[in-house]
Order: C-alpha cells, then structure tokens, then sequence
C-alpha cells in the first residue's frame, strides 16, 4: 500500500496537481516498510536529520541484528542504545564495522558524517564517577549528531570549590546537560551560574531515599533555578537528542 | 560587606589589577541587599536579562508588596506568579501600575520593554480547556520576556484531526511548549511533528489515576519521541523561562 | 459429597421435582474434584466455553504437569500462561500434543476446536517491538477461544503516519486490544479513530518514570477518549478473555 | 480553513475525483470550530452516535454555558457530567430545558431520542449506598445513550446472600457494570457468575488503607476471574460509555 | 550482670524481701544470655510458653546453626522460619533431630509436645495453589504450637461455588486464617459467613497491580466484613502466632 | 422474592422435608428487604450477635436517618458510626432515644442490653492524647457490644515508665487493643509484655512521615512482637468488633 | 500508686537501703500524675532539662488550656508548638503571661530562664521566605532552652553569591540547622563549606514533584555531604531539641 | 590551571597581598587533581580531619584500585565503603596493607592514627542480628576515625528487659547511633531513656510493609521522642560520621 501511496504522490507532482514543495513535504512523512515485528523508516533520517536509532534494552541480540542489518542497507547512520555486551559482539559479527563503547553502552555504526547546523558546544557536567555511563551515553550520541561537545566531571555540590574552579567553561557553554544522582543537586546550583538551557538527568545512583533516581528526578524538577527543563531517569540519550535540537539552528533562521 | 566588596572591585579596576571586562564579570555575580525576609538581587537583570519573579504562592499580600515595592523602585520589570485575588488588589493598591491576568494567576509591574534576541516563535499547545490557566502562565510570562508567541489550544490526542489540521503552525515554531493533563500524550504526539525543542508541561488537571498530574508528568518522560523535556506539574513560568533561554541567541554566537 | 449431590440433583430431575433447564442449571454451577493443591473443575468448559487455563508463573513444572495431566484426561483444551521454557519442555514430555510459544509464553493442549459465535475480528495493536510477549499472549488465547484475530504491530504515536496508513485496518475491527509501554498514549489516539471498544494493555516496558508499567496503566485509565477499558500491566491472556466475551454473540440475543 | 476544506471535499466529490463513500468517509473526520477556549465538532454526533460530552469538573459555570450553548443551536443532545449545582442552575437559567440530576452530578439537554442498536439489557451493581453517585452517573449516561439499564444495589461481598438471591438478574443481562469501593471485590465475585462482560468501577469510597480508590482499583485490575476490565477511579460516565460500545452491534455486522 | 540479679533476687525471695509470687514475676522477665551477635532468653518459653523462634531470612546458615545449637542445649523446642535449603541442610547436619519442611520454609526441632489449652480448630483457607508456602508456613508452626489445625485450599471467590460446598467446615472452627494473593477478597467473603474471628494473611503472588501483596493487604484491611485483622504479607507465621493465642484459654478464665 | 423464598423455606420445614435445625439454618442467612438504596437485614442481629452498624461517612444525614429508622422499628439496637454533628442532630429529632458521643463519633438507639459469654476484660491503651477519638470509638462499640472494658491512656513509647507502671492492668486483660500514630511502636511494646492477642490500631495523627498514618500501619504490620493484628488506620470500631469476637467463647466450646 | 512508691523510695533512702545518688537516680524516671486524657511529668525538667513541651495540633484549645494551666502550677516553662490564633488567644485569657509567635505557630509561658553549658552558637539557615515559620520554630524553641542562635535567610542554591558572602557567619557556628523545601540542596552545599554537624529540616514548600516535602526530606538523606542528619517535614521543633542536647556539654564532660 | 592558581596565591602571601591567615584560608577550600573520572582532594583531609572516602557501591574494582592508590600515595588514610569481595581482594592485592571487614563491607588502609578531640563514647546499639552489617559499618568507620566506640546489640523492643537491663551503659554514652529495621521503634525508646543525642539509622531488614527500610525511616522521623535526628537507609557510614563531628570538640571552643 505505500508503495501505491508513493506512486500517486509522484503522479500528482508530475501532473501539477500537487507543486515540488508540496509533493516533497507530502514525502516527508509517508514511507516505512515492515520486517514484521519492526517497521522502519528510511526517510526518517530525511526528516529528522537524526540517525536511525535502535533502544537495545529488552530487545533479543537476533532483533538488533536483524533491525541494525536491514538499516544498514540503506546507507544511513545506525545508533543502538543500551545495548549488552552480548548484543554488541552479534552485532559487530554481523556487521563489522560496528563501534561499541561499554560504559555508555552504545554501538554506532557510521556511514557518513552528520553535517549540524550546531550554534555552539554543549558540555556535559556530571556530579560523580558512578554518573559516567549516563554521561557518556550522552556524549556518544552527541557524536553521532555531529555537535560539539565537552566533558565536565566530579564537580558535586558537597564541594562547590571544585565547580566553582571551572566556570569558565560551565559559562562558554551554549546548553548544558548536567548529570546527577542522589540528591540531584547539581543542576540548580549550575543553572545559578548561566543564561543557557541546561536539561538536567537524574540517574539510579543511590540507595535507600534515593528511590532508584526518582529523588533525583524530583529535585530536579521542583529546583528553584530557571532555565532548568528534565529528562527520565538515566536518560542520557533523550538529553543529548534534545540538547541537539536546542543547538542546532533551524534553517529558516539561519 | 557588599558595599565595601563593590569598592574594592572598581578599586581594583582603576588600578588595572582587573581589566574592564574582568571587572564587569566580577560585578556581574555580585550585589545584593538584605529586606529581612528576601535578599533582593538589583542586578540579577543584569545578569539573567529577566525581569525579577516573586513566587507568590505561600506568601502572604504583605509580604508580596513589600518585596514588590522594593524590587519597582529600582525601574526593573516585576512578575508575580501565583498570586491569589487579594494579593493582586493589594499590591495594585499599593503599586497602580500593575496588571493584573486572573487565568494565568499573573501580576506584572513593567518599566521597560524586553529586548531578547528571539530565534523565532514560541508556540504554547494545550490540550483541553481545563489545562488554559497553567498555559496562559507560560504565555504571560513570555510576553514580559519580549518573545514572540502564539497559541494553539484545545487539541487533544482523542481527536487527532483538530491538531493534524493545524501542522503548518505547528512545523513554523522555533520552540513549543505542550501542556497537557491526564495521561499526558499530546507532547509525543507533538514531537513526532516537527524537528524543534518540545518542552511538555504536566498538569494537575483529571481525577483518580490522574494521581493530581504525576501520570502526565511520567507519561512525559517515558515519551517515545525524542526531542522532549518536561518541568513540574503546573509549571508554565518554569516552561517560559526555559523555552525563552532556548529561543535566544546567545551573544557570543550572534 | 460432590458426587452424592450429583446423584441427588439428577434423582429430583427424574423424579420431576426439577425440570430439564433447572437441573442444568444446577449442574452448571456444580462439580469439581480436589487433587490436594488445586480444584480443577471440568463443568467449567461447559458453563463458560473456555478452555482450562493455568496460570503458570508462581508454580513448579510438577504442579503444571500435575494439574495439567488431570484435566488432559477429560478431553478438554487446556492452556497455560506464563510458562517457563523448562515447565514447558516437562509439559511437552508427559503431554506430546503440547504446543508451545515461547515468545508468548503459552503452551496448549488442544483436543477440540472451539467453536464461538464471534461477531466480528478482534485486532491486536501493538506499539512497539519489546511490546509483542504481551500482544502475542493475547493472540495465542484468542485463537484457543476461537476467534479471527489480525495483528497490527510497531505503530508508535511518535510516528503517526505509521498509525494513520493503516486507518482501514483499525476502523474494519469489531473489538480492539492495545497494547503499549512507556507513556502508553497508544489506545487513546486509536480509541479517537474508532467507535468500537478498545481494551487497553499497559506493558512493562520502559524504565525510571515508566516504573514497570504503572506510568502506562495510569495514563490509559485517564485517557479521554471514550470506550476504553484496561486490564492489569502485561496482562495479554486477560485482554483476550474479556475481548472474545465481548466479541461472542450472547445466545438469547442471537 | 476548515471551511475551504469542506468545500474543496464537496468539490472533489461533485467532480467525480471522490466517490460518495469517500467524501462521506472524508466529512466524517473532519469539521470542528474554534471558541477560543474549546474547539466544538459538530459532526461528532454522525461520527461516534454519541451526545457532545462537556467534563464539567474544573471548568467555570460560564465556560460550561457557554461550550453548552453553542452546542446547543446546532439540535445536538448534550451531556454534562461532574457538574456543581451552581453551574447546573446557571446553565438551567441560560437554557431551560436542563435536566439536572443532583446525585448523578450530571446535566442533559436532550433534543432527539437516541437510538442505537442495543443488543442487551445492561445491568449496574453497585456495592453500598456510598457507592451510588458512581452508579447513578453512569445509569444516567446510559440513558442518554438510548440503552436499557437495570439497577442492582447494596450487595457487598459481605453479605453472599444478598447477591446470589439476586443471580437471575445477573444472569440475565448482556453487559454489566460493576460498582465498589473499599476492597473493590464485587466485581470479582459477580464475573464469576457469568459469562459476559463485567466493567468494574472502583469507587473513592472509604478511608486509611483505602487510599482513595487506589485500592479498588489495584484489586480490580488483579482480580482472579475473567472477562474483567477496569476504568478510572469514580468514572461512572466512561463505563457506561464502554458498555454502550459493547452493547451496540456494529452495522456491518447487524 | 545478669547472673548477679539472678542471684540477688533469689536472695531477696529467701531473705522473705520476695515472696515466691513476687519472684517468680521478677524471674519471668529476667534472664538471657549474650552470644555476641544475638541474645538468647531461655526463660522465654516459661514466659510465653511458646519455642523458641528464629527468623532464618538475612541470617547466614552459621548463624543459624550457632544460635539454634545453643538453644538446643537447653531442651527447648526450636522453630526456623523462612530457612534456605542449603541452611536448613547445615542446621540437619549439625542437630540430625531437624525436621525440614521446603514448601512451608520452616525447620523444626522439637524436644517436648507443647500443651496448650486449646479452646478448638484453627482453620487454614487459602484461595490459589500459589499461596500454599504462607498457608503451609501458617499450618507448619499451628502444629508446632500443639493446636488442631484443618485445611481448605484453592477456593478463591471467582468459583464461590468452590467456597460453598465447604460451608460446614467453614463454620466449624474456632479461629480462621484466611490466606490470599492479588486482589485478597476472599477473608471479605469467608468472614461474612461466621461470626469467629478471621485473621487475613495477603501473599506477594501476582504481578502488575498486585503490587507484590499491598494490593491484597490493603484489601483486606478497608474489607467490608467484620472480624478482620490482618497480618504482614506472607507473614503465614505471624497469623499462626496469632491465631494460637486467640485459640488458648488464659489460665485465669479456665 | 425473599417472601416468596421465606414461605418456601417454613413450608419444606412443616412437610418435614427440612428439619428444625436444617431450617433454621436456611434462615439465618435468608431475609433482607429492599429501601432502594440500601438493604436491610433484620436478620443480622440472630446471625452474628451484633447490632446492626451503619457506616455514617459519606451518607447524607436524610439517607441515615431514613435507615437508621427503618432499623429502630424491629427493635434492634443500632449503632452510627463516623457519624457528623448535623447528622447526629437530625436522628436525634427523628430517634429521641439517640445518644451521642462526639469524641468517638457515634451514636446510638440502644433497645435491648446485649449479653455476650465474654471470657475476660478488654483493655484499651493509646499512646496519646490526639488518638482519643480513635480509642474512644472503640470502647463506644464495645459497650454496646457489652463486653467489659477498661482505658489506659496517654504511655507512648518516649517515656517507658508510664507504661511500665501499669503492667499489671495490662497482663490481667484477655484482649487488648492498642491504639497509636506517629511511628506506632506501642503495640510492639505492649505484645512483648503480654501472652493475649494485641490487636493494633494505627491512627492518622502526625504530620509529613506520618504519613496520614501509613507509618504507623506499617509498622505494626512489620512488629518484631508476636501475637500482634492490625486493622486499618483509624478503624476504632472495627478493633472493637475483633476484640469482641476474640473475647467471646464460642457456644460449641463452652 | 504513684505515690507510695515515691514514699517508699524516699524511705529507703532514709534506712540507707538506698544511697542519695541511687535515690536521685530512681526519681528521675518515675513521677507523673494523671489528667485523664494527659498524664502529666512533672519531673521531666529536672530530667531532661527541658521545658514542658505540648504539640498542639489536633489538640482543642479546651486540652491545650488545662494541659498547659496544670502545668504552669509547678512552676516550670511550658512551650506550646502548632497552636492556632484561637488556641493562643485561649490560653492567653486562661495565662496572661503567655507569649504567642504567630510565624512560628509557638506560644511559651516562660517561669525561670533555662541555663544550659551551651558549647557555642546555633545557626538557622534558610533557603527562602516560605521557609521561615519552620526556621522561626527552631528558633523560638532554641531561645527557650537558653541556646545562642543566629538566623541566616534567603541564600537558596540558585545564587551561591548569596550563600559564599556568608561565608564566615557559617563556619563560626557550632551547630548549623539547615531549612530547605523543594529540592533540598540548601544542607548539603552548606555541609560541604563546614566541619561541624548540620541538622537538616525539609519544609513543604513547593507544589507537583516536590511532594509536599518528601523530595526535600529524601534529597537530604541521600547528600553526598557527610555530617547531615535530617528531621521529620517542617520539624523546626524537633531540630531544635536535637540541636540544643549537640550544643550542650555533657556534666560528667566538663 | 590548578597549579597556576596555587602558585598565584603563595605570590600574592609572599607579596604581603595576603596575610598567612588569609592565604591558609584559600589554599584549604583550593587543590584536588583529576584523575579522568575522580577529583581527588588531598587537602581534604586538612580541611575536614577525615580521612579520604571511595563509595565502593557501582564503582568497577579497577576504579576503586586506581582511585585509592592514587590517595595512598599521598600518606592518607582510605576508607572504601560497600566494597564487595572481588574489588577488595583486587585492592589487597595492589594495596597489602589493606584490611577488609566482609560484615561491614568495609576497606581501610590506615597510614597514621586519628587524633580527634573526642568528647566521649559513641554507643552504638542494634536490634537484632540481621541489622550488624549496618551496625559494623558505623563500628568501623568510627575507629578510623579515631573515637571511642562501644556496641550493644539485640536488645529488640519487643523484649524490654533485655534493653532495661543495660540502661547504664546506655546512659553513659555521649553519642548514640542506635540501628533497627522492621518497625524502627528502638530509638523512640533509647532516646526517651538519655539526654544525649541519638542518630537513628534505619535499615532494610524485613519484607513485605517493611517497604525495603521505608516503614523504619518513617517510623524514626515521625519519633515521639526529642533529639532524634536520622539519616538513610542502612547508611552506617553517615551515622558514623556525623556521630563524630558531634563527639569532637571545635577547636575555637576547647
């Protein structure tokens, strides 16, 4: 049925009945196709200027090979998240030129480099050692949007001194994600110091009161600073995504 | 002590221990005097471009005019949020000048118009009627910012085709804040349409299940569609306040 | 004393003090035998027109193989949920005819077809590939009951046109299951597209602010969109006995 | 816009480019109006054979005159559900022909029987008197939605014998619509009974351990029978929506 | 220090300070001893005339067998809840007297037949095959108690037909311990039928809003019937305590 | 109906098809009759020895005097429950013969002295002076209950020497129930003084961690103390009502 | 009782049977007299050095007068905490001496003014202006034990400037109570800068996620600052106490 | 930069720009290094007195070798807290000098003893067995820092007399940590005994309403009993040390 839908956009474009634009912005949305218990959308890169992205958390190592195999056919970037050990080593069998990072839990596989209009760097702040993997899902993603980015990290607020010592950095930034857990305090005190969006990540780090992140999450949400806007629980990925739109200037504002 | 800190600086200045643009940055993070209650940041506008915000929730109508009426003698633009009926007469009592948004729960006191550098335009979605006063928060405070702002309202996932109809406004902002209550879905559904940052904002809005916004809220979260960060429940001004940052272009970038 | 009671209600039937339909419909309601840890019940295929159906999850392979050995006896098609793979291989050795899913985690004995007065076909939606256990689950049970049953799978609402270019499909169904994680919006934008009854499953899927399928069971039962009803979180094998309920033409309505 | 839309469809329609059922198929999703505050759809009444529905709860007694009497010029039925007296009495003053029923919390304009193609009674079981507001608002509902309804109160789970004295009425319908608060166990117990579809209702009613309904509804959702499926808390008005559903037989399958 | 007030207060009774009353009031509450990790009152079984009891779950095996030999010495009898196979292995080898019981998790070492004045039967109903281990943990330490206990399993309320056939049973007891899992309706349905006192024991079985028991205690605490107390979840021990205490005559009402 | 049932059931007796015994049983289960929003069960009083109980919260005081009357009419003693001041007025109008206890929210028609075979004294202790009420409703139920009864109040845990002074009140009762907020550690302490059931009743005095008396629940639920049930938190009357049965030697065992 | 037993104390210690010290030592835990609904220790100063303490919430004004008149016979101070306008105007008519803070919700009857070895001062910090009736209990209650105090306002997370020009009043401090509501940072960037203990106090200030002050609460119990140790939400009172027995030199330490 | 900043600041003291007073204030709150994924503070140690701290929990053992050999080098002793058995046999072996406590989950490598100005013992009490990890980690937390420590363990509420029977040593104490899970009373008890202040650390010993520790921590902040303060589930580590900021004497007040 796509497959028709298609040929009568293109029919209507050629008979004048649809214009160029509009027959590119009818494009836009249309085609996927079926692998059964997937579909995928090759025309979404065209449309979101994103990779094709894989969350390999509850997903068999036969399904993300299966879905990352049939991407890659099509000449696009492929980014799979949360992915295990296991999964990673099927699918660099699979398809050998797979990169796979095992803190940030990330394999890319990377065909053309990605071309953002990016406005400025993004840096990501996080508040302890056990807050890397968060992090660094971050900042892989970032790479793969192609936006510049850089690291700032064991800066919690138990010892401002240590923050305090790098503002310069936290103030050339032009969005900020910050990472934290327990108590989740470091985004407030970092929003305190800049005039650019920060998103802030609570992770699962903790025990006890911290609630598995949601402690975290809270106190981020209900910070008194401004500026400050959040994401799901050790969601290093959903951040970077967001701060790459952020910082990426739209084109009709260039 | 500030004012003795406030000498030595410019002191310091004079002398050429500290360029101008040191100094400048130096005074930027600085001054501020003691009401007792309210320690009241002369310069923050200096420093974050905001106009002053008093949180008027939890306060009572005296202590909103005595900060209020502080804050106006120094010409700065004054927002309240929050702010129930007899705070608001009150503090148009003591300062006529106010204006005063029954809907938003908003009192501005402006001297002087905002200047940001707005990308774009920020467009404010809302799903039912109920969740209008929370939305017209986002908006009054965007107005005093001096950014560019449209609405879309009434737009609920239940019947797709009022907001299918409206796509082209959707697809021309620059930033859109999405508020919806209940299960929260409208913010997915949103970010699947466009390219931009989405800022979802939960409300307390439903009964039962609704548990007084916290499914919104974590429906929000949890959303399928990348590009999504949330504030607190009820949180227009927070929204606002992040959606400008995103929207203006920062001056080193210019 | 089961049987003793049997005797008596078929003496009164004969001796006339209970008519044919009142002596049925004691017999109904009546028998079952104690096997020490579990009633089984061999009239209730007769007075429900389901198969046996055993719980799985919780019981050793001893006492699945215990309780379904006894009720293979009677003739009966007999159906175990939440199956692990090591109870089912015991099954499928002291059962041969056993069938066995193990994406759905079914096994089934099946001796007789059933026969339903169906209305129409039930379609299973499903939002995402992690989704499918659960979706599955449903469609393993509706086709023991009987029932024609179509699949529509991988139709996020972060991606609308996926959901939209199936309209046809979602709008020929006499009664919809949906099944969906995360923010679980899903049944409330097919529910707006559709005047049949929508049963809503929320799955586990997701983490932090999914909390295990809680954030998709609240956001279904505050949905608003009409005709939705929701069953407890993975619970593919309840949606499917309420769906067929629904989908079976009541005999004194035919 | 929406108005070039129709005509475009009558157009397309006119010349030949649409068939009649394509252009019937297109109307039917497509026309609505702007308030400002709530966007009205008049040809939802073709679509979904449903009354317009205003959710009274947190909306001002004029917002809800005015939605209603919008509504109301266009011949349609209209519904009113959580609605306070006062905005029950102003609506009565601005459009006389209000019915108000103070238990129920409901207000019914009604201007043209309706009459769907019901294939049963539909039977309302409510546990205890506290439980009657819950039950009277979906009896109400369904009276507006032309369907048969029959009552069943105070038979809580307690009491066995007032239930089973009952079992011919239960028997009997073709839907039914459970009502209980505190352990929620009603429904439970009457799904057990039969063999069609229960919608179980958990009601806010009791206090501590009851957690304002959570609990009857978390018992609901486990419940051990089958053919079970849940709403929110207090919502009277979506079971008996659902029920309609249920009970309609589907023209193509009539 | 302890041995000093022992003998001080034997002392006392012999000096005639005491009576022999007062002493033996004075010894009851007195003496144990100090193992380093656990203090050990070997005066308790006087006291309570109950065994000694140790909570096996968190305790290593060496524990268990250090702190259950040292009991043994003293001939009293020694009652292991919640033991771990491989403890309760441990215990056997060290004292061959233990009797280990897998379902119920309890391993026993009994000395001397407890006598209590029983008042009649304790009653154990459970209503799924998987709330056996707490019935069977309930059952298992009633014995070791010394008080006639009766069985009735797998009689949950969605089959009351199940539950009615045994209603004689049911009423024939002194105390009941009714147990349940998912939504705990059965204590409800059971104490509505006598008028002895129903001690509800929830289970964690389930899944999904079963919220590992809380749905099923809470049920049974907001339950409609009179009657009912409720113990811990799964807590098949404390109920038995419980029920034995309620089910003993006290010495001064003999 | 039940008319019909009640001659059935006398006429089977007189046939001699029922014996006297057998007869009685059928009725003691039998008879309700229908005020259309609640039945009535003048019945009860023979099958459980108890008044007959209404449960005023969330009943409008028409809706208890209009039962409560209906009730006073077969001569029954009757008790109001959480019954509010206006309420209490309005039966007081209708019923003279109520009285009223405003601290334990009842009242009572009391018409015939209740004479249960209690085996001992039931003691009543709170921790503090705000769980009054909560105690006062449970003496309140158990005279009329008639079963003798004794207060012991204001001994929290913070001060030992209050509760310890006391110990001989506490070990002479047969039942006792012990009411408590905040943390609820005075049934823990309580039970281990004692051999006699402790019945638990958490109150939801406090602030913040109280949490409106989940605390308190959950702690008693969780004592390291044996012999310990809880009812909900604030259930005063239905301590009472577990008590009395507790308290009263069954007729089978006297 | 009482009584005699304060008389055969004081006997023994005349025979000798008893030393001065031992007697003293007994004393000081036994006496307390009994109002019927309070059971009032008038002994408590002498022990615990401590005023007369009522918590007035959930009390009447009526318990609150006699509790507190009985209590000002002995010539001891008396604090009441939580006690409302109407409650404060009572007990002034009733005692003309009492001193009533309506910000701090306390009224003190003060007799002799308390000497405590008091090691230094006791800082109260604040993050913002909804914060100060909970800083200004801790402050009033400190005043009455006789304990040097500070107050520090408005030096929220956000502006750190506000925090670090107060550098020097922070670390003079022996004891720091720290007061915070929404995220609750404010304590762990404090303890960060100091080497002295901090007792945390989480308010419920805020709205949505902050939980009414349980993401305070939890916020500081997991800090990543070593020192803290956290009350119960708005315990300004509890803080206080705690604070003032950290502040006081133990005798045998002088 | 770090370097620079050090290098400036002993120029600006030789330049007489800073007074030694002035310049030891800056260098305390200055150095740390970085390690990549750990700021590492040597004057840390100077600054608080504490030894360096690793929170061993979520740490890799190859981070916890190269972060605590990089510490040891500079001749501090290292605490690593929640250490598991492979990670400190991995630092045993890169670190001989280490020892490790498997109950405590405790590493320490001591290089020169704690000297603090301790002003008495620190009582460290615990419930009941299955709560001495908890208790070992404050135990030996507290001995690297150099204070007195005693313990007194399994003196449960439940069994008053074996607490009673320790009250002098209870007395004696100047702090206490008392350590309880399952229903957290002992502190309410212990603190009602002493004038001194109590930390009471919750911990996760118990199932079902225990709530993983939340019902203990509950419990504890809602005590009845003054000068409770609390801190984490099971955090023994931070009882510990804010136990001995409380025992040390500030030296501007020796």
């Amino acid at each position: 049925m796509t497959a028709e839908r298609l040929r009568e956009i293109l029919a209507r474009v050629r008979s004048g009945e649809l214009s160029l634009d509009a027959g590119l912005a009818e494009l836009k949305h249309l085609p996927f196709e079926d692998l059964g218990f997937a579909r995928i959308d090759h025309h979404r890169a065209l449309r979101t200027g994103s990779p094709e992205v894989i969350f390999g958390q509850g997903k068999t190592p036969e399904q993300i090979v299966a879905i990352a195999s049939r991407l890659a056919q099509s000449e696009q970037n492929v980014l799979v998240t949360r992915i295990a050990r296991d999964a990673a080593a099927a699918l660099k069998q699979a398809l050998p030129e797979t990169e796979y990072d095992a803190t940030a839990r990330l394999a890319r596989i990377l065909r053309k480099p990605a071309t953002p209009k990016a406005i400025g760097t993004i840096l990501v702040v996080a508040a302890g050692t056990t807050d890397l993997p968060v992090a660094e899902e971050a900042i892989g993603t970032l790479e793969v949007l192609g936006h510049p980015v850089e690291r700032l990290y064991d800066v919690g607020v138990a010892g401002l001194h240590r923050l305090l010592s790098e503002k310069e950095a936290i103030t050339q930034a032009n969005v900020l994600i910050v990472v934290a857990g327990m108590e989740g305090a470091l985004p407030s005190v970092v929003a305190g110091l800049v005039e650019r969006p920060v998103i802030a990540v609570p992770t699962s780090v903790g025990y006890g009161a911290a609630m598995a992140g949601f402690t975290a999450l809270f106190g981020m949400l209900t910070s008194c600073a401004t500026g400050i806007t959040v994401v799901n629980i050790d969601n290093g990925f959903g951040a970077a995504m967001a701060a790459a739109q952020i910082n990426t200037l739209r084109e009709s504002h260039e």
